[in-house]
């Protein structure tokens, strides 16, 4: 049998023209891009190229990219650089950010106050909440994520961006769930920081890039040479780096075509699942609004539902029951906690990718009906 | 004409073989390592399998392996940790450091003293100079790198460790120049951090790992999930991490031959500059020692030499006038500054690698001649 994979909100599988495209430099291109001769001119080009590209897919200026290891980075470099270099010192964020938000702000409890969104019932930002927050604490710092990894809800970056303004405050927005997933124009928000991460759309693993919006100016966290305009030291991962640019390119061509597959993949399992399962649940805002390949659902805690990801991984289907980062599995979902979700539930995360179809999904319920019912 | 690669101590070209390891696995394998079904499983065993393989080659456990994105950012982890979790506040160390070193301890400037050990007439460490430092810096950290980028003098980590040893001082060496080039027994020596950078030996760019001996804890430099033990966040680069085992594992296998073939060309190529250019100099201590791949050499500076790597560089001959990092390049050379050598004459760097011919020297000798004598 083939093994279905529904768990694309951990990763994805890299594209074959990514693939093609990593192959091609790794082979032909290998100068270091800081060497001035013909060997480094190229592989400078490579890294050039792909700012450009990158930068022209998301109507920034290539000057507000920096190209890093992968979103986590990303995001500590952003973290790092508004505590340290712009001295702030307030800071408005949510319990359900990603653990390398969550992790990065920790690390600076002494020096920062950090300040929690209320939400509503179906786990979307109180903008009243955020306001209130605003009033409060001057020149802040907004952390608050685009879609979030475990429920898929949307936050309005246009929006928070505006009331930002209002306020006087920096807003950074992890956007490594939504890159390459919506057509997103950078330039037209209020929108300071945003980080990707090359394998959540078909890129390869150890690529990313923050977004810093011109005229803002951090220390790097990884010192060393003059990499990245000074803001990013070490050798560049050239073949990385030009994956992830093909891989937004492919995103961005057949986003439309690949966005009409998914929902319509994610409007039947929600379909499905309720025709099939009476206590089921919906996490978050996900039968509404939410990323368009996300689903998040639970079941009443049984002997069954507590073995069912473990069953179904069995069986060659891949889902999760929270984000990768939470593995050990049992736990409950920090997200879902805070969100005050029943955690004594058994949650299931599914997130697709164009690769997937309504036969994976039928052979999906019907493992489900078997594991759950039998 | 052929173009001719001198320039392996700023990169290397990608081992066929290494190509195609990561070739296979962004084709093959693309679960998230964090993921605890059969495509994360899969994912996690290409990362420890890595680790398991690179832990055997320079003997030690894997545990004591951290992968990183390069050889910058395990320096910044070491150092970071270093200073922050282990508390050190005298460093003793060399102004020929690599910048992703000096630039790391800069950034603490405020928190720590650096101290700075003399070196004689050829560039060698002063070990009586480092006794003295260690002996008016309790619990000092050491950080002297194995190999220098620009000069290829090396020095003899065992006799470094073994001081340090003496003084209870921790030792942290920056083996990116010698790391695939020797055959070293890390747990044979008191080396308390070291770091690798994978395309300094035909591995991949955007590949490295920090080795942390076994005992020490330090914490991360990028916070987030719990990837590399708690030691990095970030979904790791598998591909990668997999093309870095397989290149330090053909380069190890083919250590010997290798070294044998490239000392005859760094010989060859001494022989042949000194016959031809009464008034070259050597820099370093790369006549009698150093790195068997690196020979940096000078000549008065002229209008011709001046322009000399502009030149080799049209000719289709790529050298560099001292590090890849130091970039802009009629800068005089940092370490040949601080080392004394006269920095009025024009430098350059010749680093071979196992590809690199006896006819091509013959080729960059003849060019010189005619680029210097014309």
């Amino acid at each position: 049998m083939k093994n279905i994979y529904f768990d694309n909100a951990a990763t994805t599988s890299v594209e074959p023209l990514v693939v093609e495209t990593m192959t091609e430099v790794l082979k032909d291109v290998f100068g270091n891009p800081s060497s001035i001769h013909l060997f480094g001119r190229q592989a400078k080009v490579v890294v050039e190229n792909a700012r450009k590209k990158i930068a022209n897919l998301i109507n920034v200026t290539p000057s507000e990219i920096f190209f890093t290891s992968g979103g986590t980075e990303a995001i500590n470099t952003a973290i790092n650089g508004c505590v340290k270099d712009l001295k702030i010192e307030n800071v408005i964020t949510a319990e359900i950010e990603h653990p390398a938000v969550l992790n990065s702000l920790k690390k600076f409890s002494t020096q920062i106050k950090l300040n929690f969104v209320k939400f509503d019932n179906k786990g979307n930002v109180d903008f009243h909440s955020l306001e209130e927050l605003l009033k409060i604490n001057k020149n802040a710092l907004v952390v608050l994520m685009h879609a979030n990894n475990e429920i898929g809800n949307l936050l309005s970056i246009k929006e928070t961006g505006e009331i930002c303004e209002k306020y006087n405050a920096l807003f950074f927005s992890d956007t490594v769930q939504t890159t390459g997933k919506y057509k997103i124009d950078f330039s037209n928000l209020n929108l300071h920081f945003a980080v990707c991460s090359a394998h959540k759309f078909h890129g390869p693993k150890g690529a990313g890039f923050l977004y810093v919006k011109n005229g803002i100016k951090i220390n790097p966290l990884i010192f060393g040479g003059n990499q990245e305009m000074n803001m990013r030291a070490g050798t560049e991962n050239i073949a990385g780096i030009a994956g992830m640019a093909k891989a937004l390119e492919i995103a961005s061509d057949g986003n439309e075509k690949n966005m009409l597959h998914i929902k319509s993949l994610k409007e039947y399992l929600i379909q499905q699942l309720k025709i099939n399962f009476k206590n089921i649940i919906f996490n978050g805002d996900c039968e509404e609004r939410g990323l368009y390949n996300l689903v998040n659902f639970s079941f009443p805690k049984t002997e069954k539902t507590e073995v069912l990801i473990y069953n179904l991984d069995i069986a060659g289907i891949a889902v999760s029951g929270g984000s990768a980062c939470a593995s050990g599995a049992n736990k409950p979902s920090r997200v879902l906690k805070a969100l005050n979700c029943d955690i004594e539930r058994t949650a299931i995360r599914v997130s697709f990718s164009k690769y997937n179809t309504k036969d994976e999904i039928d052979l999906f319920v019907e493992k489900l009906i078997k594991l759950i019912n039998a």
